[in-house]
């Protein structure tokens, strides 16, 4: 209990799981690239660090959770990287959205410096995050993982050993295909249903008594029906990793016809300037598409 | 509840919900076009009926729960065809999987008889239908939906009045949309994660422990764990339900990407010859998408 | 030449088509369902039908050109229908765009009446029919089509033979497969262009330097520079073929992923209430889709 | 004329566009990162150069031609780079497929060394490579780009003006997204035609004597009808062509349905090991989907 952790990228996961591990009593250092994202942490202990290696350099672990492969490469290897003070003894677990090629590449990458590298990526969006109940999705040498238990576990409900390096990111990915294509299949359906006279309260009912009823269509339903979209996922996140899915396909030789379809309508809503809504609001492309023209 | 009940179609559905009735003690008849299917129900104290005539005659409510339009067209208006006994004081229920226009003709064409019309299709499959469980989508007239609740809770637990006639089938496309495009965003995913080198056990404990889980997986995926697609909703009829879909989306101007691509992968899987297997065998078509060749 | 020959259908094809057998000097009584047609014809010579069986009746050759199988169905066998004058020593030709399923169907209902009956379905659209210089798909008896040849050239620069009774139709599916796509396609670069910054005008100078130029982009596109669509080919017309080619894949087992997302693009142009426009508004379509919303 | 000019990337396109400098009278550096490539041109006078440095310090102007943005990285920036001896009163041309976005970020990057930079990527495959008739898509400050005129036209029959740095690269991205799909739906429309029991000859009979005939089409049909698939344009750079299509359309915010739909389908062709064919093979991934099984 007495590791030293560092946590960079304070989003809306991010923060939310980094205050879970201060308040499971970890000595705690934190890193934003854009300012003004601490207040909240340091309120529960945590220091600022002033830049990605001060904060590697004071810790045993040093987790990661941004936006993608962009932000780690300026995170580990920006001015004042992280990995320049990552080392034998150390820990750094990535826990951002990536592809498994990327984070296979990142261990490349990081094995010189004898660190310990693991990938784990979580599923679960804003409210499993604030309750310490994602579930973690964990990559790497099997006794790293385990040893990180429970650390990892002040952040999540679960961790599921999924493989060597790259396999968390391969399940996220599997994940997030399943995850986006039922989003928009319930948005397809419900403003079919809407189109077609139906009540969509009771659309929901029927929904919600059979087979089909699931947490995600609890959580998101409530959206589409008060359109209003604040984002627990926002939209351009779920563009971007079904274009990793779609790469990672394309690597593996994997059919994906409906990630493709998925992709493509996702990125039509970025293009209306819908991405940075919840990503139930492609909604509201549905709803455009089927508005009559004169 | 001493209504004379009439039930033409005894198929993997019509048979489990016609034993219902049976079992709930109301005097039953039945008629199916193809022979050997009513020893059961005979069992159970139904009798057969020599044509759709006959059975619609001796009943004071008739039901139908076949594959499609053609099929009903035969059954009420071909040789010794039903529609030629319903009348006054009589009532016709629907069940089969129709788009709402066929089921608005179909009022409009019974309409001149007298006789009571609604569309009632259900939401589940083979093990509901044999529970008793089903969901009943009842479009029509509310004050007939509401004195038929008592026969029509001997098949579902739940009867959703949806609205006017043909809004029982509108459900019915809504529900059916969303049910195939989940199955086949599993499908795709579980051979997206196989070909990455996923555990299928690992990525079903990660599906089944957040908010994607719900019935539909938990009772499909053992059938892609085991590849073996005893139907219990064979693909063919799915693959005809998304044609309904679509052409409903078609009359509403709704946009239906996902469905439309749907259409496309179940037909193709069809012409596979995978029909009479469970809808979830659209798993097959993936794995064969992705089998390299040389 | 002193065949007597009846047309049936008088639309934007089938009037330019009829101009052309009465120029030819053939003997031509003519029919539409909707009145005021006629006039254009009369001044040529022909004479105007009361009904379809009148007009089969007097005529050795029969031909229909409307807009699909229910118009057939009404002209055939509607209320005084052409088919009941139908018999032996008389020929049929329908140049209507159907299904090869229903061209056989056509065939299998006409053989009891003894009459010769020849699938002949076009490819081209207003401005060959007015020119004379459709090319015309046969499908039939080779020398039921031989005899007809020189009457099939009034309307046509060329008669290709392409097998049995259906085959014209099965010709005519796969032609406008590949007309809608590349028609769709075309829009989409140009939109795409457009949104990227380039000058239509300067796209279109590399499309007809190269080796995608053809006749329908040059007739195409000034339609969408102008952003004007008067209906040589109406959209709803090729939607409904894109129906017909899916149908006749799914009859046959064929792929057709890129027929399935055409009549999925068109279909949502009609519900913008598009389909009157020439099929070339699929443009408008796709420059919809482009917009921002805020 | 006595401008000396140097040639980097001497695959199919490469070796044939140097050659024609070469034929032109131009002194001609070459050099490839593979071995082995040279032979040929040092035939018609051209001499190798060692490394892009060595190339690039010789040369007045310096080409690229090589299979995309990591190749180019490594021939500007890796070891022995030509980056290094680019500058005032050198020009850099980028003939490669890129989008417009990495274009311009060449031109950002090259800016400091004062070199002037057009992209020029062109329009046309391995016979007008050849035969010096490609159509060449040029970028930058049009005084820039007149200058080069003669010097590109021993390559192309025509220099397409397309406007700022980047918009060469626009414009090959329009076309090639026309160029592909139309490749795949005449595959498509060929297979659908031969399942449902057509001529192939007369099927392209057909399209040859109407609006659809097209230079691709002629070049590409033998190969489909001789199920022979010599590479002119590999498979697998038309895929990466329309994956830089999708990015390019979603920096745009362009709908590109077809594009996207195209990308699956040429990504699942790669994944059959088809890659290296000529991109007509997509043909053998809508063979294989009609295939049925048992």
């Amino acid at each position: 209990m007495n590791e030293k952790v560092g946590f960079m990228g304070l989003g809306i996961m991010g923060s939310a799981m980094a205050a879970n591990i201060a308040r499971a009593g970890y000595p705690l250092l934190v890193f934003n690239r854009s300012p003004g994202k601490t207040a909240n942490l340091i309120a529960l202990g945590a220091q600022e660090a002033a830049t990605p290696k001060a904060l590697a350099t004071a810790s045993d672990i040093t987790f990661a959770m941004v936006t993608g492969p962009e932000a780690l490469e300026e995170l580990l290897w920006g001015a004042d990287g992280a990995a320049e003070a990552l080392g034998p003894g150390k820990t750094f677990i990535n826990m951002s959205s990536v592809t498994p090629r990327f984070s296979e590449e990142l261990a490349s990458r990081l094995a010189p410096t004898g660190t310990a590298f693991i990938d784990a990526p979580v599923s679960g969006t804003k409210k499993p995050a604030q309750e310490g109940t994602l579930i973690i999705l964990a990559g790497g040498p099997q006794e790293t993982v385990d040893r990180l238990i429970p650390l990892l576990q002040t952040m999540g409900k679960k961790v599921v050993y999924c493989g060597e390096v790259g396999q968390g990111s391969m399940m996220k990915m599997a994940i997030n295909l399943l995850l986006g294509s039922m989003m928009e299949a319930l948005a397809e359906m419900l403003n079919f249903g809407k189109m077609g006279g139906l009540s969509m309260d009771t659309v929901l009912d029927v929904i919600f008594s059979g087979p089909l009823n699931c947490g995600l269509f609890q959580m998101k339903a409530p959206l589409i029906r008060e359109q209003d979209f604040p984002a627990s996922f926002p939209l351009k996140h779920m563009t971007k990793d079904f274009q990793f899915v779609v790469d990672t396909a394309y690597d593996l030789g994997a059919p994906v016809p409906t990630a493709h379809m998925m992709l493509h309508l996702f990125r039509l809503a970025v293009g209306k300037h819908w991405g940075d809504l919840d990503f139930a609001a492609i909604w509201k492309l549905l709803e455009q598409l089927g508005k009559p023209q004169t």
